[in-house]
């Protein structure tokens, strides 16, 4: 039969992120083009003993349902950690704990968005972001990411000319960009949008990967009210245990608070209990010095490839994250390396996706946290010949 | 400041559940308000040794990102179940697995229903369904349940007469009353909704705890390609790990797994691998069979304390599942009822929320599948001088 699909559905773009799983099964091909954070780095014995400790003290419990807001010490933890890190007065009462930070952009485009409103992003912007938002039908505005953040001309008009309802962006390490706004930038951002009814959406899924482990402030610094935050353990901790949250004022929590138990009641309790555990009997801090001082040598490593062998290629020099975007020379389309390099067993991601008006068509993103240098070296090499055997001679 | 909420949260229903996840944890309250499975049921010995032999061999894996559809043992799981329990010949393509169950009254409406589409369901419905629904802002029709099933006559007016997107019912002990679909019914609303545009979505939360341990033939079973089923471990395994199920046509579950997608990418991949190895290691039916038994007894003990106790009130007799409806004698509102309950320490649930039109104030559920004997035996005792102390003398 026909069935009578809703009008958004004609508005959701082709799922790429499920097309990427697929080729990154060929384990033939070196695949920049994925966005899983280092598998050997994932501490799996600590993980283990926390695993064997909750279901030895307390299985009935992690196994049967709870509340919607989450695992309270969880929150609490959470809360602390900004407290401590950031020196940002957080509660647990601010903290809603959801399936991975994607279900954020879900949750909260849900209460935010009525079909043609506005929603604003970083251009480029997160694909999964755009995929969220599109199915409550916006209008997505875009703001030109510049090497310290959005342009402040184009964000300023923005804000000011168009009613928007919030601005989505990755203030560090964004996703495709590998980019990092300046402190300025962020004061800057937080006045131009303090008197309009514009919300800030921080999604921080790569704060505590920067490769000098020093903590950046996040605009809600200068902007609580009208600021939120996601954050994410799946590029700290784990991402199989889909735990992440929403930091907000309360009011918009509990708007999210309905919508998030209307979608599925609560996010595993199981892998809340483990998570706990695991956070208040591990050192976090130590872990992540471990992961960022990996990535941080597999991200020079990669810049320093492109600049030897890939000298007509620009790229962005991320200060810490997961991806650097790089820019092709003119006449080559991001399409073509990626067929290409299909071929030659080497994938990098095509920027289009990024961009919600279609371009980016020169532009690739790589992903440098979960290949082996080893595999980055013969990777990238292949990517030489690639743009090698493309380019017109 | 003034938050910008889209439209869609003024339709939300109050967020009942969770008020009564409160109640029901003041520990001198003898609650049947909940819809908790038994924590002692849970098979929690057998599951922590599926999590150890998960976490010894597979961890690396397990605590990673996976692919949207879920994970592909666990759906050749569940597919060979239908085939070999309902003879429906299910495959592994045709499942996609999700954050409990509930998350699929979440993604169907999102790719069904556009603002004032209309989506038919039960009178009474499940609450759960309701607060899904409300969110894409359709209007919610009813047909009245009748003891074997909905009123035929009801049934078929509304789909000749209304462009229904989808009929969303519980074909196997509902919730809230308890009731069973017949045979007959199911055969025949499947013979109404051939050739009109209306999906049958059948919720099948309660078809494994059928007292005598017998399977009923799903509507899908008469109506192939025009229905759809949502399962759930939660109340067979374990509630918290949150892993449910829908199966239904590819041409749907390909805009399902997109809105899926958007939604949080994937559901949490170490319960899937755990849930895995448990079922494939454990004795699910014998499983089963310990706790229909148990739930088997709590009901008919629950059914006999009415009818001594308070023959004054009607109540439904299930064939299996958790719950059971009861009405109340002219001039008692289930308001009254629950208030004086809460002051003489024994929780029932008022009937309203499960009625979209404003009925059901003479009606209350009662759970019966998580207190202990003794505690129902109480319980029973204390509603009946509640509702002494309430009538008229």
């Amino acid at each position: 039969m026909q069935y009578p699909f809703a009008n958004r559905i004609g508005h959701a773009p082709a799922s790429f992120l499920e097309e990427l799983f697929r080729v990154s099964a060929d384990p033939s091909i070196i695949s920049f083009a994925g966005g899983l954070p280092s598998t050997a780095l994932i501490d799996t014995r600590g993980i283990a003993d926390a695993t064997r400790e909750v279901m030895e003290t307390e299985a009935g419990t992690a196994l049967q349902y709870t509340t919607t807001d989450g695992y309270r010490p969880l929150r609490e933890y959470i809360a602390e950690r900004y407290r401590h890190r950031l020196g940002i007065p957080a509660t647990a009462d601010e903290i809603q704990i959801v399936n991975g930070s994607q279900q954020c952009l879900d949750l909260f485009a849900k209460i935010f968005l009525d079909p043609g409103d506005h929603v604003a992003m970083e251009r480029p912007g997160y694909l999964g972001a755009i995929e969220a938002f599109s199915l409550y039908e916006p209008v997505i505005d875009t703001v030109p990411l510049e090497e310290d953040g959005p342009d402040l001309d184009a964000f300023s008009r923005l804000v000011n000319h168009t009613s928007v309802k919030f601005f989505y962006g990755i203030p560090n390490s964004q996703n495709p960009s590998g980019r990092t706004y300046s402190q300025e930038k962020r004061r800057a951002i937080a006045e131009y949008l303090t008197g309009t009814g514009t919300v800030f959406y921080e999604d921080d899924a790569f704060g505590e990967l920067f490769f000098d482990n020093k903590p950046r402030f996040p605009v809600k610094r200068y902007l609580p009210d009208q600021s939120v935050i996601s954050g994410s353990f799946s590029k700290t901790v784990a991402p199989g245990m889909r735990i992440g949250w929403l930091f907000a004022p309360r009011e918009i929590l509990r708007s999210f608070n309905i919508a998030k138990q209307a979608s599925d009641l609560h996010s595993n309790f199981l892998c809340q209990k483990i998570l706990h555990r695991y956070l208040t009997t591990h050192d976090l801090d130590a872990h992540l010095r471990k992961v960022t001082s990996t990535y941080s040598r597999r991200c020079r490593l990669m810049c320093d490839l492109f600049d030897d062998l890939l000298p007509t290629l620009s790229h962005t020099t991320p200060e810490g994250g997961m991806f650097l975007l790089a820019t092709l020379p003119a006449g080559l389309t991001s399409h073509a390396v990626f067929t290409e390099g299909i071929r030659q067993k080497v994938a990098v991601l095509p920027g289009m996706p990024f961009y919600v008006d279609g371009g980016g068509k020169d532009t690739i993103r790589l992903n440098f946290s979960s290949a082996s240098d080893e595999q980055i070296t013969e990777g990238m090499h292949r990517l030489a010949r690639v743009i090698t055997s493309l380019s017109p001679s």
